[in-house]
């Protein structure tokens, strides 16, 4: 691992220094000053010139912060004459917003990319995008990994024989029907409506719940809401038992208090590519299970820096 | 209207020529020369200068030859000083290639939107592009229409109380389930299964269909495969009829007399994005309605001349 | 002013208001929504297509979130089919970070510039940039006001026959020279030194002090703490009257509390490129003067906007 | 050649096969696929990542499917993360578009250079380019072949002491003069005339034909017509014997039978830069000579791949 | 003519000022200042915003100077906001350099086209290029102009009927047998040879010459060596009579002088894309005559501006 | 040092020379040819493919020139397929070109750098450019060295304990304070003041210097009237002692023949980043001494080719 340099932002160093030890490399210090007007300033503390260089940052609350700080070490390592700038990206939040569904609206998802390489970004490795075809926003190469094998590793600790994948919505069942496959279930999806004034509430399941062992999956959960609602539903379908699941463990505004309340809902399965406050973990991590994802990662990193081949490794969602 | 100058590519012109007719302008004559090496040579024949330039071509069959054709056009026409290009492209088939699920492999919807903007396009009109995300793949202003309006205003003249739209799969539901609320109907999907010996088939269909008035919808008909395997599993849930709808309407590898031939197909509903052959529409057009999205196009490209909001009039597919 | 669009971040709308007051415009509205991720995302609530969009925009605290909304705010404005879109910067804070005074350091200054352009800003009308080589960072035209005119008319009431304009340091002291000149004055600089422990404190004053009105003249002031170390040095040389001057106010960490609290500061003086809190203001805002630049940058929209000359009205600083 | 990973393209894979050979390489398989909508899907069946990568293929018949197959190679060795991307391209059909002679009129010549290079090429391996100024169409590093030192190679077997090289026009008269130089001997050229009607014909030949062994030199033989009308020009010059050569044989619309036909033409050489179909030799190959490139095509692949000069070995032609 | 703003460079004043009296606006006063380091500034002595600038610069003696200041000429422009910058470069000297005919050499003809890109032209105007390709180098639109029919006119005065028209090199013969075509006379052309020490001497002349009235025609006469030689195998040949013409009269190191000295040769006809010096006119100009191309560039100016087709009046070149 | 390429251009050929002599590698030959028409060509004498090329040219006098010159030896290495290309400026006489201090004014500091970048230039490695914002204007990696270390260990061998470092204006100062810090001496400044007739002179010297051993520096000497109007100011102050010092000796219009004629100017110190004509140095160079840097830069050349940190070695000037 010769003539590569990892730096973390403020992000996660956690997860940044569990994939530094996982190849066996320092990760080196990232220098992070804020002015007194509120502009940042990155200095990598670290020999950066002809060196192959990774730079870990998902981009969690505060996200902006985190965004800003991001092209500010891209443009750091550029200017430090470093011959390769991968960003490691294991959340990449922006990637909801990947379509125009109104007027004059924004469209993050691409314009974040071009922000990255316009920064200087030669390349990205990103873990379960909101949307495969967030993919093509990027005008670099993208190596876009999954967890549905850690997550897929974790369940079959049970027995999975009368299991259902429920998908909160159809438009993320794809991936859902993909670790059914993976783990030999059935797979199911809420169906939601939307009001006139703009609500949002799933109706009806689609598929078959009843009696059954659900798993509810989805790429990642935030507030919350959408699948608090969806084991309204479920419930009224009377399920033998509940599970949640999901890649990026955001758990914003009490998610996480919320869920762990729901009596049903004997576990919520994340993993480690967004950090969870202390706190949180303490006083509402009881039914929670946190994979980490870092073994992945530091696997994909070595072999981008070796030229070996990714995709042998880590498949992209084998799509429906 | 003054200082615009409307010209087809030979892929569709009888479309073109209907758009110029509700726009009150006249089709501009394009010359495509083909020279004894095979190589394309285009000559816009209609001053360019300074003028708003639409480029009306479908990418249909034969694929390649309309693309490369609408690419030299783009080119002649920012060598011939257009003021603006606008690429009007009411068939984007290369929008399916929109994700990497498999290893190197090509992304062509992505490409074809950078080669486009590489040869001169200064902004794209599209509509019903395979997922909505292709937008972000364009680096240039895109309005996407959709022809939900036309396919609802037909269906209306029947009795839609008992009606449920069909999505042939997951991932297009949303869409389905958009013209669903659109005509008050309800919505279902077909789950698709794939084989180790990568065949794929529909095992089951999630939601209400038994006694239904069923209309499946998809955004592209072209061997129609997926279509008739749905009926199958459909016909097993008993449904009280069938109409087929999509708007585009492919019909290869003889799929309009597979599906004509289906005698409990009442109807087969599908917009003029892409052109249907005389001959085919003789022989095995009984069933099918092909429903006029020009009105729509030319008032797009009347908006889009004037400055006015094009967003207004067409509402983006309201999102699940 | 047909075809005028000017849209306001949540930076500074009372400024932005005062602008098109002046302008006779209406100020568009524009909805910036917080998703639960910490996501930004931007609709510009008024017709752009073919307008001549003008984005206004200080990067003021919280600086990351207001350039990341300034950015969505471009991209949407360029999706949207603005004709053209400037963004009006009164305040840069990034050009603070202009060179490379340490090794692998960010440069801020030229990055943001890089990434407007990149989110599809077409021109800049920016104020009193911290120094005037950060014009050449953008590679969009860019129109440079200062505000000197203002703090002009402001101290003219004044008696200026025996008035000093000191410059905290020497980088900032040909701007301090211009006014000077501008107002009759002479002018004086203050001489800082870097200690090993990377301190930095001025250690003299270059310049006739003694007995005259002194105006401590600044491009900003965020901590004050320059300032403040400025005043002792200049007190040891017994000045008869002390006023401070400023573009950008930005009084961070209780900068106008000190400030005010010192007794022999006569007035303080900036102007609203940057907004200061109510709270602030009525605690501790009894010395300051804060000077209106709404007039100027109206005038200089309305010329942009008209194709007229803009520095035949506002001169960039005389260079010493 | 470690690191090295040749594919070839559908155009021209028994070359690629040559030239792989000649390499001591493997010849990587590409797989491509068309769907029911006629769009093409390249998938590169080898690791590309970090590899020094040569695409294989001439812009032959059909050449728009050619094209957009080999832009979508690049596209899929770029997304696959390739460290560089060599299209070798024996034969630029497009090249033959290098100037506006009618207003209006696309540039293929420089167009398709554009789009190699927007879907990710690094450089180019071209032979014989139509004019030499196509060379500078690219904005990435060409390397132009020739393939004079062949032809001569073959001609030397034949006494050449009283053999006048003939140009069938003027404008290629260059490259003509250049191998007569090669092999000592004449140079002539026809003189076309272009009549009001556009019909072009060779009225004259301009130098010394009567009693000489002339070979007719053209860069490329599509239809044949231009060559058949100087041989009906020589004839009237009644030479000794008479050759016919060129570098890329297209021979189109029945070519090869219609010059294979012409009792005195002795001879018909070309390359192999364009495959010729099978039947076609087997009926009117008699009097047809192919050389193979394949040995040079090779050892330029090996000099780019070690970054030895390739101009030490390959001369550009001489210019006149 | 609204919002049209004329400048010249240092290069040709006097055309400048021609073609501005033909359109009927002032030329606009530029401020070309060196400094002490010779260095050179351009500042546009007009309102430029918003307006249609031309700036007027053939490449002539001395070229490096006259790039630079026309370089710097767009920047000023692009920075003072202009709307569209035309280059109007009646000279492009750089042109002959458009091919690689050694290794590792610049093509300048390219290079200074992206230069010229790069600082900001929106297009160029250009008259009678060293080749037609050279029209492919730029990526933004060029209008390539010809003064065959000014020298037609000039010609026409004499019987014309026993004309042959005769290019000193192969490589040029296609606009001598346009010309040539556009005067109703026959075609010639010299056939150089290079020898193994590089020099080059033409050893032949193609076609009928002997007993007819010669125009030897070249697109540019530089040292004049070229047509000197080719003299010399024309008096073998006899002809009637000897004229030159040529668009581009460099005249360099004594060429005006040394063609006047000869005394078979009766005129010596070009055009004023570039300036003569006064004292070479005075002392050598007795058989020169001058023609004015500033009322077709003044009527392609006129156009462009108006968006007019500007091949409606001017035809490229008739290729042969 | 495997497969590196230094080249010079024909500004300074000694100093690259020198430059390699350190290195202990060759001094590539550069053929620069002039045509007829004056224009330029470049031929790299060496293999440039996949080497790490160093083009060697200080912006001195003729400027333009030797800028043209530059940027066809990065064109022709890059079309040599250069694998890096670094141009080595020890002088970038353009980079005072950095503000905009009048309407309409190009900014040839930033042209000057996006030209390098659009012939190819990879990165810079330059020398005390006129103000480090300078650095933002390029938008490829930057090395930026300075002389200030090789300034003070020429005038450690004086006794430094009353030294004054004066800085001709205030905008230098800066650099002049480091330099002070550097040796343990004070610093002052001249206060420039300009006309009404845009006249400048210097009215005043701000700092102590009466007594003292003043040592005057500035970035460059051109014309030297600042200088010698400086000198004036300070004689009426009384200083013990003067010597003059900069890193660019331009010397120009007769400038060291006039600080040579000052009677009480003790010595003038400069470094050969720019070449000084031998007569000159001959009949005016009494009191020169010129230090070279070719050490620091073959030193810089040596680590960027390697890999290794430049700013280990080389710091930033100390920012004040």
């Amino acid at each position: 691992m010769r003539d590569i340099a990892v730096f973390s932002g403020s992000a996660h160093p956690e997860l940044a220094a569990e994939v530094c030890a996982h190849l066996g490399v320092p990760l080196r210090p990232t220098l992070v000053s804020r002015f007194a007007n509120d502009c940042l300033e990155v200095q990598l503390q670290a020999n950066c010139r002809e060196r192959d260089v990774f730079l870990v940052q998902p981009l969690v609350k505060p996200v902006q912060e985190h965004l800003v700080e991001l092209l500010l070490m891209c443009d750091a390592a550029r200017g430090a004459s470093a011959r390769r700038i991968t960003v490691v990206m294991p959340h990449y939040s922006y990637a909801r917003s990947d379509k125009k569904d109104a007027p004059r609206i924004s469209m993050g998802g691409r314009l974040v990319a071009d922000l990255m390489v316009s920064a200087g970004a030669s390349r990205v490795l990103a873990m379960t995008l909101h949307s495969p075809q967030v993919h093509g926003f990027f005008s670099v190469p993208v190596d876009h990994l999954h967890a549905l094998r850690e997550l897929a590793a974790h369940f079959r600790q049970y027995d999975l024989s009368r299991t259902t994948v429920v998908s909160p919505d159809l438009g993320n069942a794809k991936e859902a029907a993909a670790f059914a496959r993976l783990i030999g279930a059935q797979v199911a999806a809420g169906a939601k409506q939307r009001f006139a004034d703009d609500r949002v509430s799933i109706n009806s399941v689609i598929g078959e719940v009843t009696g059954r062992d659900v798993i509810v999956l989805d790429d990642e959960i935030a507030k919350g809401s959408t699948v608090l609602e969806l084991l309204d539903r479920l419930r009224e379908l009377k399920p033998r038992s509940i599970r949640v699941a999901c890649t990026h463990g955001l758990f914003a505004s009490g998610a996480l208090k919320r869920l762990t309340a729901q009596p049903d809902v004997l576990e919520i399965v994340c993993t480690n590519t967004v950090p969870i406050a202390e706190e949180e973990l303490a006083e509402h991590g009881g039914k929670l299970r946190v994979l980490s994802i870092a073994p992945a990662l530091a696997e994909a990193v070595r072999r981008i820096h070796n030229g070996e081949s990714v995709s042998a490794l880590f498949d992209g969602p084998v799509s429906e």
